[in-house]
């Protein structure tokens, strides 16, 4: 794995284009959703206005790791990703956290300009006019065992946003009936767009570096589940797949 | 899960348009390649003219087996499928032993009238012309692990009947580096084609309808040894992805 966790940098003027970064890693693949498989590197960007109960990412989204986000321009963050992908342009996974709290615009703009292409995964709570420049925005509003509740404005002012420009797709992690309901009733409103199933993984919060110990049965219990779940209910347009990187890396991060 | 092995049927007249079927089960998911997650039922058909060292499907290869297969007319396998489906059009997986033996043609034409949509993987061993009729082709040539040598102009003449309607795709098999080379060597020949890698398993054949023991560790030490090859050598435009169905039900059959 030629991961790269992010070096502590010195700190930069603070103004309206910086980011804050959780990590920087890659090459590694895609695990879930519409890329799942894709070589890419990954930007995990700190902070989050959710706070779900089975979060598996707390160290981008609690501010209690806020201190090992490091405030970074576009450059200094396509520096690092070239250093990654030795200058050879892949696909970018912007993560979080909601990266959509940070102004991502001008990454945008300098990467795809060098030739990379952008991924963007949110919740879809807050919109930007830059989700037009990606190449794919997954949307994967919140199912009710995450504690949270959608805005469905907000995830409309996500989906116009975006345009016809990107490609724009949903995202559910299912956990049981009831986040299998909020599944199909957000696809029922939203028919235009893909949708990719993911069974949830309980394995407890947060993650580590060490422990990489995961609820392997328990996934595929429930991936075995929605499997017979979307046959039954000729749900043919769905795709279902675990999070690849859990099952084969468990929890561990950079990776 | 809504599986269904074929039951036995009475002998139909066999002539031109009769297909030899090995089962017929669903709908579940793809486990592999382009379609990987996406609903399908799978008509398997009987007989190959391959015989490779690691095959994971001998009950739809070996002649030893040739009792199990069912000669069926196109009528009888739709109406096994629409039984399955539901009545609903999905993606119906042609998959074998090698199905390009088969006169698959007028199934295929009868399927899109009812607007199914049909996906068929093969080696790449034997071209039809009926293969510019499916909507996805998989062409999956056999790496030197499987004992089986490629007739590269029979794998230019089945991409070539494929012409421009279907999306061919090229998905290989890797059990080592020899394999790998392999599969950079016969994707630099075709570079119009997405590549699927996909780690092999070595869980010793016969696969059987009760034992569902698979080598999980084996997979996945591969698995991130095939991530850290494309990623050491920048082939970034390749897809690695695991069977999922391997990883999900082990060596089950009609799942």
């Amino acid at each position: 794995m030629t991961a790269l966790v992010l070096p502590a940098m010195h700190p930069v003027t603070l103004d309206a284009t910086t980011i804050r970064i959780s990590e920087i890693f890659g090459p590694t693949i895609q695990g879930e959703g519409a890329l799942i498989g894709k070589p890419t590197v990954f930007v995990r960007t700190g902070g989050c206005d959710y706070r779900c109960s089975w979060c598996d990412t707390l160290h981008a989204v609690d501010s209690a790791y806020r201190h090992d986000w490091t405030p970074m321009t576009p450059e200094a963050i396509m520096m690092q990703v070239e250093i990654l992908s030795g200058g050879q342009p892949i696909t970018i996974s912007l993560s979080g956290g909601n990266p959509a709290i940070q102004p991502l615009g001008d990454l945008i703009a300098l990467g795809r300009q060098m030739g990379y292409r952008f991924a963007l995964e949110t919740q879809g709570s807050i919109a930007k006019d830059w989700f037009a420049d990606l190449d794919i925005l997954t949307l994967s509003p919140k199912p009710p065992s995450s504690g949270m509740e959608t805005d469905l404005e907000a995830l409309d002012a996500c989906i116009a946003a975006a345009g016809i420009n990107p490609r724009s797709v949903l995202k559910f992690v299912v956990f049981d009936d009831e986040d299998y309901a909020y599944a199909r009733s957000i696809a029922n409103r939203y028919r235009d767009l893909d949708v990719y199933l993911q069974p949830g993984n309980h394995t407890p919060p947060p993650p580590s570096e060490t422990d990489a110990l995961i609820d392997m049965d328990g996934i595929m219990t429930r991936m075995r589940w929605l499997i017979d779940k979307v046959g039954a209910d000729r749900w043919f347009s769905a795709t279902v797949l675990p999070q690849l990187h859990t099952l084969i890396w468990g929890n561990l991060r950079g990776v």
